[in-house]
């Protein structure tokens, strides 16, 4: 029901972009289409009014994107009733690191059906590019250390606006199920009743590993990887055990660690980890602005890296395979790792 | 340049599909079908034979697809000068758990441009039909425990066919760089001058964290997270520190542990655990089968699993929250969660 034309310049561009563009849409978007052909006759009828037809037609639209498959039937019933107040609904997006090649299908999906987008300060223009031109978007985010960081704004917001029926996407930096708060926004949401779902991201560990080529388990080198975060609810250092955290068969990935790293650093030494533990020091990854830098613990104990930017700490023995001259870092962003390259030394 | 048709029925149906395409279209889609329009009236003359012809356009829709930004006309230069041998490459792409839905664009993108895609067993049909129909597919599987897992037969292939100038796609289920032998695939390609590419995946852990609805990092329960694999290289419970693993503020991701479930269990018991830990088993999670199932430590260490499905164990205080009343879960494939209901009991 769907054709593609390209202006008869390039059958087999058309082609290849027909193929694409049908593993990208919902496969019953043709039940769609034939259903809406059997309506428009008798539509005339049923709603005289053109502006409630054109109304009817664009939640036709945007309801063929985001049924389940198999509810065409009920759907449509409850569009011809005129059922204008839909149930609202809030979807914790993973809008991962940056690169919006990045998102899942399943993200991609809620961002072109959202009302509104409530988003943190991490996530990228990209991104949020991809999303419908009519939704809604608003910058709730909140930078870790910045004080004004109020959680109960959010947690309001997204429940007035799922209650009036519309559906809410949170929007989230990396994977929202890893650290950031989803837990909590998920526990008042369902506690009041709203439906709740969760589009999965790439969280930026994963990222790091994918644009290093490295596997955090490589079985040579780890038995497991950990993640923690660098900073606790005061600011510092969390409160976690430590010596467990310096356990040199697992590779430790440290999220929002850009502030306390040399305190970090000093304590898994402490702990009994070797200083010259291969580190690398992941800015911005998957942005234009991407840095992957390569160091050691003792090095890092030193360090003092620009609070300011989205930095990823990877702590393990898989990092000494960054070192190597043969292993070739490709795409843009980035040359090579520069063997000690951090913004001050202290 | 390229444009919709719904035959008529519903324009506003028609503006939506536009509107999704072309996000997810290359931006630089339209400047092709513009060379292309452009190179058509000349080509005639190049290129007198009509399959010759038939076969640039092939190639031209092709490096529509995977040509980077800004590099049309060099990439056209090379098309018109017939060099059909172009540089191979292999891209390690992640799966993710089975729902289609939960692929990265990068990863869509990649088995939309594959000449041959070789593929794990736990990779799902509705993964594999978002591919190239012209990619060849080859299952070079291997399960947990079966003895014919030949890694050097599937790096000889890969080597092969990128030698060939092929594009390659290694698809792994979940991401490629956690667990799965993906580092020594790397490893062996780049000594080999190879060029490689990583797509991310959603891992098996954060897929069920979303389909539980319950972040991993819940700061009221844990401070961090760690993924182990459940069995050593021969097959038993790895050699790991156990006291390290039974850390109970730490959420522990327990991925192939099926078969040894229960020893692990016991283990973790006798480092200190508490035998009332919350666990989550998740079986074919995201797939039509999929189940979710919750129990305790202790139950789990008189538990026998099937070790033919796929599983993740998520053990720890995070997992409360699924036994209670009030979180629901939403989606096909499951209702709520049983409280008790292992395959059988020891």
């Amino acid at each position: 029901v769907v054709s593609i034309s390209t202006d008869g310049a390039a059958p087999a561009l058309g082609q290849a972009i027909r193929q694409r563009i049908e593993t990208l849409l919902p496969p019953a978007i043709s039940d769609w289409a034939r259903a809406a052909k059997q309506l428009r006759p008798s539509l005339r009828r049923r709603m005289p009014d053109a502006d409630a037809r054109a109304a009817f037609w664009r939640r036709f639209a945007e309801s063929a994107f985001v049924t389940p498959a198999g509810r065409m039937s009920a759907a449509v019933e409850t569009l011809l009733a005129g059922k204008s107040n839909p149930r609202g609904k809030v979807t914790l997006v993973g809008a991962g690191p940056g690169d919006a090649e990045y998102l899942t299908l399943k993200a991609v999906r809620a961002l072109q059906s959202a009302d509104i987008i409530l988003f943190d300060d991490l996530v990228s223009d990209d991104v949020l590019d991809l999303a419908r031109r009519e939704a809604k978007r608003m910058l709730v985010g909140k930078r870790s250390g910045r004080p004004s960081c109020r959680q109960e704004d959010i947690n309001r917001l997204m429940l007035a606006m799922a209650r009036k029926g519309k559906h809410v996407v949170r929007l989230k930096s990396g994977d929202p199920m890893i650290f950031g708060r989803a837990g909590e926004e998920i526990d008042m949401l369902e506690a009041a009743g709203i439906d709740v779902d969760v589009a999965p991201g790439v969280t930026t560990a994963l990222a790091v590993a994918a644009r290093l080529k490295i596997s955090l388990t490589h079985r040579d080198h780890a038995q497991g990887v950990k993640f923690i975060t660098g900073h606790s609810r005061k600011g510092g250092l969390p409160d976690i055990d430590w010596r467990n955290a310096a356990d040199s068969s697992v590779t430790l990935m440290v999220y929002m660690g850009a502030r306390t790293a040399p305190t970090l650093a000093r304590r898994l030494i402490a702990e009994g980890m070797a200083p010259k533990t291969p580190v690398v020091i992941a800015t911005a990854v998957s942005r234009p602005a991407e840095r992957l830098e390569r160091t050691t613990l003792g090095a890092l104990a030193g360090a003092v890296l620009d609070p300011c930017e989205p930095v990823l700490i990877g702590i393990g023995a898989v990092f000494s395979q960054a070192a190597s001259e043969t292993r070739s870092i490709s795409g843009s962003g980035f040359s090579a790792l520069p063997s000690l390259k951090l913004a001050d030394s202290a």
